[in-house]
């Protein structure tokens, strides 16, 4: 038996045990005749004693340990004369009376503490020691822990998890898929699943009811920071239901999730907002309600008064930041520079400084009298020393994009972005459809199968951009971490859908063909939701990227650095496959 | 609301309420100016009544109802006059007073009821139909238990649930991987994964202690009827454990299985038999011992008595087959007929009957006295209308499964392998390497991180084939459901590993050059096991075929005729892909 107990276990009441331990050495010292170890496991850290009085040759090898050697330890549990508060075993030590080197280390290249000296492409490729610094191992523990209480909510709820198959069939609608050519059936392929979509519609026409689904799915996109290859899902459908249900369900297994996660009492219902006004009063789908500066719009207000700037504009709107008017000019020139970087386009930022005699002093005094100023001043209720923020643009949306990332912006700076407060919301009622400007038609903002709403479906031929889906996103902290919709379960309604979208019949049938047919043996209303679990555990975790929160994660090349995948093939396995790799030299 | 109940819902209790059901048209039935109508979702069926003399128009729409037509209903519940004890609701029936019809339903392709006219090939290509069948819905609704279960227990242990990466690295060991080629590494190719193995002995490396994963797995191999492309496994590594540690505690989830899942306590401790001792009375390293009839080596007693088949023999074994010497001379040429199959490959089967005297009597009379036959009764223990059969061989091991076919067959005809009584059992001290005729090399009988028994790494080099490994197989009614074994966690035994193999230092290093590195930052002694879920969810739903308790499998080419997967591919993801495909016209 390699232990008796943990290196986390051990307490006072032990005391004058004799215990057997096993661990990695996390730090050495020695003082006066005394060698003091730390051994590590997943569990904590227990201190052990050689003592060179005792014996020598033990205390000698003890000596001779590196940093994380795997050793062995058998000793008597002993009460410490001064404690570490630090550490749950801080009031014991080991008397270390036998000492077995279970394996030893090469030096790490980097150093395994919650504080590392290495660098990101040192820790990827030496991902199992990263895994072992304990704030990194307590990420995968947080997520282990989510998925478990995600299951038994579901599971209490009536829900089955089945499982939908890998190896399924290439769709051209949505991202680009992952391929698997198949040996048995030269020249045809699999692809990867980009969700279980049309598997979990299945499922609702086979009378399954409640279905959910840990599971991972699969995008071949261009990766960004919050981007992976592979990325897990929390895959949720049910049948006979209305939005209402969906949302009053699920809203639940977030309040479940806060709770056992987190430790956090949600009582209040999520507050709800309608796509349009979040784009109006936030200009995101995903906003962040941690704080307020709710945009207003000032067209109203500031046109037609001799500023080219804002008479030439089709939007101008503004925050007002609480208590900010102490800002300095080269924070305010920082925050234009900010919204003029290319990624977020503004023009310029006008600003105005509420004194606190309650008269407005702005950028564009010379265009405007105080008493427009003070009508821009009751419009966002403005109090003595707040600061007001104003983009304008000749776009209203791409307007209040730039308002947004500045708004986010504001409040980083601000510290009102705090990674230990939770806002939840839901966004309701998106549009069915956009257009999509390179392709010329219109697109499905969720997908094909999302339904419009009853009182909208009067315009689908007439005026497609008007018509609303019933379709939901829930927000954390400006976060999307879940979406979904009722889907169409008739026929011929879906049938139109494919029309408004641009499919031929013969281009529906070729791609949904299988779907369409299992709609015309009684499919039952349904709906449902997916949640990014990578993203949710990033957001109870705390951490910046979803990166963090997976165990061997995919650099943005979509390389693991770590075992050096993808790579070349073995000829061998190509000509099975009957493929030809077509590669000009200047590519590779 | 589409319900205020399900259809496996009500109860004499629930009298008088008035309800609001939701499903599908089981059946309708007209009797005397009324018309009843079952309708059914996943929780159960619930009986509608609809009265002419009430409500002719309703009558009259109910009338129209077909077969799995989903409707909505708003009824009373009523007492039924005559109860129908076969579903938990027979006890109340719905008087209807509005119906609505959800979705209609063309005529299904078969029936769907548990016992279907529909056969294989129709039942796979409509699977989202096959799926309502409730003895289908229930083999997935048992899967969905057991998993819930083994996470249960296994969480409850201490395990973390980490996932591994899908998309990783191709070795050339083992079976056939799936490959995906990468659109951002052009050339290069991701592998889907044959098991988790390297990534859960990282994850031991890296301190997470215990670790499981319910997880797909994907093996490129020509199918047979138990074999899946995709197959899920439960994959479980500990650290700082023997084998008699992953033993116990996994022979604990079995226990708490059987008893969550099929309602039996297992108290006893499994029956453990050496590899040795399995070949030697069972002819197989996965037995069935729901049934004895051990095998008895009669080379010292039928050898040399001048019948030739036996004097060449290498191997000469039998069966006693308990009361059956009342088969029939036609029932035994059957038996030798079936052994004689190309696919055993046996040259033909001597028997010998019991009488009730205690004589002996034999289908090779003439080359033995009396004396020795009963010298062969008393072998077998043999007792009055008992059933010897006898193989022989001129190879011991190909003898045995012969015989081992043999013991299978006579079971199955005398229904010892009662699918409802379960005998599980663990083989240990399987063969490190066993030799492969074709490569002319010793291969790893497990795979290559499998630790030789301490005492027997002495023969390594001398006689590989003497080494006996720490590793272990469960085994339920001669299925192997799991298997596993403690890993060599020091790099020169491993090193050692791979030289017997036949792998040069340079190929060890391309192909596990992380583990090999991994290993130097100490690596803990460690050990696991994977079950194959597939299979035993199939033993305790009591199927024929893995294939049933998947949701959407695929059939023995690989195809899934559901979605109709794999296909070609539109050119442009090929190009994108910087792919040619190379099938010559005969081959497709």
């Amino acid at each position: 038996m390699f232990r008796t107990h943990t290196c986390g276990e051990l307490r006072i009441s032990d005391i004058e045990k004799v215990v057997t331990l096993s661990g990695w050495v996390q730090r050495s010292r020695k003082m006066g005749g005394m060698t003091f170890i730390d051994v590590r496991d997943r569990y904590g850290i227990t201190q052990l004693v050689f003592n060179e009085a005792s014996d020598k040759e033990l205390c000698d090898r003890a000596n001779k340990l590196g940093r994380e050697f795997v050793i062995q330890v058998v000793g008597k549990v002993s009460e410490r004369s001064s404690k570490n508060d630090k550490i749950a075993t801080g009031e014991i030590e080991i008397l270390v009376e036998k000492l077995d080197v279970l394996n030893t280390s090469a030096t790490p290249p980097f150093t395994i503490e919650e504080k590392t000296d290495g660098g990101d492409d040192l820790r990827m490729k030496y991902r199992y020691l990263d895994l072992r610094r304990p704030n990194v191992r307590k990420n995968l523990e947080l997520r282990h822990k989510m998925t478990m209480e995600v299951r038994r909510y579901l599971d209490n709820q009536g829900f089955l998890e089945v499982e939908t198959p890998v190896l399924i069939g290439s769709t051209p609608e949505g991202a680009r898929d992952f391929v698997v050519p198949s040996r048995m059936n030269p020249g045809e392929f699999y692809a990867l699943p980009q969700s279980p979509q049309i598997f979990k519609q299945l499922l609702m026409v086979s009378g399954f009811d409640r279905y959910f689904q840990i599971v991972k799915c699969f995008r071949d996109e261009d990766l960004r920071a919050d981007r992976q290859p592979e990325f897990t899902q929390i895959d949720c459908e049910m049948s006979f239901v209305e939005q209402e249900d969906v949302i009053s369900n699920f809203e639940g297994m977030a309040k479940h999730l806060f709770k056992t996660i987190r430790g956090i009492e949600l009582t209040e219902t999520f507050p709800r907002i309608t796509w349009h006004d979040a784009m109006k009063y936030y200009g995101s789908d995903k906003p962040d309600l941690r704080f307020d500066m709710q945009f207003v719009e000032l067209m109203d207000v500031l046109k037609g008064h001799g500023f080219g700037v804002f008479d030439s504009a089709e939007y101008i709107g503004g925050i007002c930041v609480k208590g900010a008017a102490s800002y300095t000019r080269k924070q305010l020139d920082q925050l234009t520079d900010y919204v003029k970087r290319p990624q977020i386009g503004a023009k310029g930022m006008v600003y105005a400084r509420v004194n606190a005699d309650g008269s407005v002093k702005s950028s564009v005094d010379k265009f405007y009298t105080q008493e427009v100023l003070q009508e821009m001043k009751a419009a966002f209720n403005a109090e003595p020393e707040d600061l007001i923020l104003i983009l304008s643009g000749d776009n209203c949306m791409k307007t209040r994009k730039q308002l947004c990332e500045l708004r986010l912006k504001v409040a980083d700076e601000l510290g009102l972005r705090d990674k230990n407060k939770f806002a939840c919301l839901w966004v309701i009622d998106f549009p069915l459809f956009e257009w999509d400007e390179e392709d010329e038609r219109f697109v499905a903002v969720h997908h094909p199968f999302t339904s419009p709403k009853e009182e909208d479906i009067q315009y689908i031929d007439s005026d497609p951009g008007r018509v609303r889906a019933n379709a939901y996103d829930m927000v954390i902290n400006g976060v999307e971490v879940g979406g979904g919709s009722i889907r169409i379960h008739d026929s011929e309604l879906q049938n139109k859908m494919f029309e408004v979208l641009g499919f031929t019949p013969e281009k529906a049938k070729e791609q949904f063909g299988f779907l369409m047919n299992a709609f015309q043996y009684g499919a039952p209303p349904h709906g449902g939701i997916a949640y990014g679990l990578d993203r949710w555990v990033s957001l109870f975790a705390e951490l910046d990227s979803i990166r963090d929160c997976i165990a061997f994660p995919k650099n943005n090349s979509g390389r693991d650095v770590m075992i050096d995948a993808p790579a070349q093939l073995d000829p061998s396995q190509l000509d099975e496959l009957h493929l030809i790799v077509d590669v000009k030299e200047e590519e590779n």
